[in-house]
């Protein structure tokens, strides 16, 4: 759905090997130079398991350039493969760092942090990323527009995702002692409905309807992908790598928060997803600092989307397979009404195909609502 | 409200007496054949009334049949009577089936299979018939227009419609030991609003403003309705058969649907609704093939809220002259939740007033999950 | 944010006493007559203050002028001191009577008085002036055309502002035993949020983005406001007898209520927003009623929007210094229930630009809804 990375590229040279492309990207990028801290984060986790603090602060700046050279990679494979599997690659692939972050959590059994980094990324993409993109594009541009039926499409696949998500949550609200057999087939289900609603939304975007998708904006034509071999070395390493860290980060996260004064909650729906996200972030906020705002939009809008109908049911279905019991789809009932909120929100933000520097002022005030309510949140709330 | 039936008309012959129209008809519609069921499932309950489960086959196989000669009945009774007058018709009549289910339902004191069945049937307008209806359409047809004017009218309706049952609901769940007396006087009052509104809605749209609610479609107009006489004797006659066999399925569907496995709330809720709206379903849905969009949203949307405003509470006003007590506009907040995300589907889904065939996917996608539920939905749920 | 009172003005006289300009005033509106009620509700309160049913109901009368004549003096100084610090005058002190009731009932730590009466505002606004302004609008025209850019800027506003409202509502209901610490700190942080968002909104409409918000109407320009001295005058004075009569008011209407056999929810949500917005009510269906009705749909958004993002939180703040203790943000489910379909279906009526006479019927019926609920609502009901 993201086929949103195209502006990344980089590297000029013909046929540069592995480290002359990456160097080069270094330089186009101060932000990589976080990078130094992966080998730091690993080796103090070797010696001073106990530092959770550190560990965690230390994970988090490691895993930022790690998902900016993931998404590099993956969108140099994309660019080398053709359109339609560079849009499924980029579809599947977009969110990896968020699906290698889950994964450790789910392996490590805390179904609540999967949850919360689930539902944080969803809210953030569309409150955040949207908000921020709008608010940046706006200092620079007096009105800007974009393609409302691409909005709108991401917009309706998220309310569907939404409600997905709501109905096991509303129902076993109302009937107060769940069956735990019912929550988990109707999870199953809901599962393998989501990915093929997925599926057919591709089908309909990259293939029969692509003309209906089509930017206003147009890419810099001049900078060329990576080649395809080094794209590939970087996609293997970098995923490793992000895997390792979110070990790390997921065993660190409780007890540095606690010692940091911040929720559970806070974590799992502010941090992490900021954390995730932080690639996809600079590059929808320069989009629409560069007037390309269908760019920004498709990031946030189409990233949330495939959170919600592709991250989310693979790691249940994944969960059958890894981790101690079968994982949910149903959510913390508070988690489903930011949701909802933020796909409202997305919704009549997105309708008109405008935007000015005041949509992204509301967007961001919603979002620092939910921020202030899960910071303030007492750590007993059941989540 | 759905003045929409105008090209199911049948039978070429100046005058011709019931029979040749009828045998006409079983010739056009296939369908038609399942009548047939209707003597026997009326004869198989007078000699084995125990055999539930068949007997809830059979009523469900009569009543499809009927439903479509009913509708066309009407139709054609609207037809001969002038614009306006067959307006009314057809916006009163439109949902007679339903109506006369619900009625069998509620002389037998069902109150909960008769608001799983209103609350099935508008969902399954909205969302199956509509979904359906985009979905087939948008098989033959790249992309579809539609009179957004006319469909956010009905969207705005069933939202309305939505609000009035919803706030008793929330109120008394607030509330949680809530009044029956207040309850009673509320949904009598509400009834009476929502008939008022209905009323004046028709008024606007059959009156003071029907020029904005012209469909973009064309009908056939090679084809003549039944003489006034043939269509009043096969209203009265079907209404009857409608109701006796609608009996039988009140009466057998609690046991059957034990037998069959399936839980009391997807009876209600999906199986009911298919059953009544199976004839308008088939209009809808040809409809939408013959690039006539107009006529299979005003369809499904027009249904929907013609349940909701007008069957309902005519229903509750009723309740008071038949069955052991007053029924309440009060439902199971399971069923309000999906109401509301049904109209706000809706809402989405026809604000643009263009179609393909994913947003049918969608809109299947909604009742699907919606299914799924209440299938795995424990049976002891107290709805 | 309700740069609408602009046709209000009046008073042609070049430099006309205080005397002279107000007495023009009476002969154009006969309801400023009313203001006899003003000395005779005091001398009352003096004489027999346990008169509570007639106190209640004289006091009402009294506030009625009243707010006529204090939106009269805002509009008149927002006339003579530029366009800029006239726009911030009319959205500072637009809803000037709303404030100070509350601030009565503030101090005299009525705080669920308070929030009814604010919820009840933003509803009665959205809903009943709204809907009255289509319907009155729409009797004397077949179709009426408003600037939808600047109805969805308030519609946004108002959504936001209920989400405010929404999340430690939501938060405390699902969290049972809410630490009312973490209620009173989040509110304070809402609070100030919503301030700000305002503050930027006006910066917005009133400088940045200003050309979006010109209205299709044209003002009458042939009148005068009166003189800035004797606008201030007015003002002054004025403001002290709202306050004068808000006490008597505040003092007598739970008593007043029970024997006029009125809820305490439906005073506060109902008679109290009829009373605080009647002078508003006024100038928005004239308004619609010559075919202005972008100076209707400002000021019914407008109006409530500035309740819920500045006078709702303006009171939380003033709360820390008046009053037994300070108040939160967090309403009774119902309010923020009532709150969100209103916003919603603002959102709706408001999204085609266009309004004939039925969108009026749709929106005084869901007013006719909750004011129904209210109204039957046992008393005993916690809010």
């Amino acid at each position: 759905m993201t086929s949103n990375l195209k502006d990344r590229s980089s590297g000029a040279l013909p046929r540069p090997a592995v480290g002359t492309a990456v160097l080069a990207e270094f330089r186009r990028t101060p932000l990589l130079a976080l990078i130094v801290f992966v080998p730091v984060v690993i080796l103090l986790e070797q010696t001073v398991p106990e530092a959770h603090t550190w560990l965690f602060l230390l994970s988090v700046a490691a895993i930022v350039p790690l998902a900016a050279l993931l998404s590099r990679a993956t969108e140099a494979v994309a660019a080398r493969t053709g359109d339609t599997i560079g849009g499924l690659l980029n579809a599947t692939l977009g969110n990896l760092t968020e699906l290698v972050i889950s994964f450790a959590a789910l392996q490590a059994g805390q179904y609540l942090l999967v949850k919360a980094s689930l539902a944080g990324a969803i809210v953030t993409n569309t409150l955040f990323m949207l908000g921020g993109a709008f608010l940046l594009g706006g200092f620079k541009h007096h009105l800007q527009e974009f393609n409302r039926v691409s909005a709108r499409f991401q917009a309706c696949l998220l309310f569907l995702a939404t409600i997905a998500i709501l109905v096991p949550s509303v129902i076993s609200e109302v009937d107060r002692a769940p069956a735990a057999a019912f929550s988990q087939k109707l999870s199953l289900g809901l599962a393998i409905l989501l990915i093929a609603v997925y599926g057919l939304g591709m089908l309909f975007s990259l293939r029969t309807h692509r003309e209906l998708f089509a930017a206003v904006g147009h890419a810099d034509e001049d900078e060329k992908p990576w080649p395809l071999s080094v794209s590939i070395v970087v996609l293997i390493v970098v995923t490793l790598l992000v895997a390792l860290v979110s070990e790390i980060f997921v065993g660190s996260v409780q007890i540095a928060a606690e010692h940091l004064g911040m929720t559970p909650a806070f974590v799992g729906f502010i941090i992490v997803a900021l954390v995730g996200g932080a690639a996809e972030m600079t590059t929808a906020f320069s989009a629409a600092r560069a007037n390309r705002l269908d760019l920004s939009v498709g990031i946030a809008l189409g990233s949330a989307a495939q959170i919600a109908l592709f991250v989310a049911p693979v790691l249940v279905l994944v969960s059958y397979f890894v981790g101690p019991e079968p994982m949910s789809l149903q959510f913390w009932p508070g988690a489903v009404a930011m949701m909802l909120v933020a796909t409202m929100a997305a919704t009549l933000l997105s309708n008109g195909g405008r935007a000015a520097w005041y949509m992204g002022v509301m967007a961001l005030a919603t979002y620092a609502i939910f921020g202030m309510t899960l910071f303030l949140l007492p750590p007993a709330t059941p989540l």
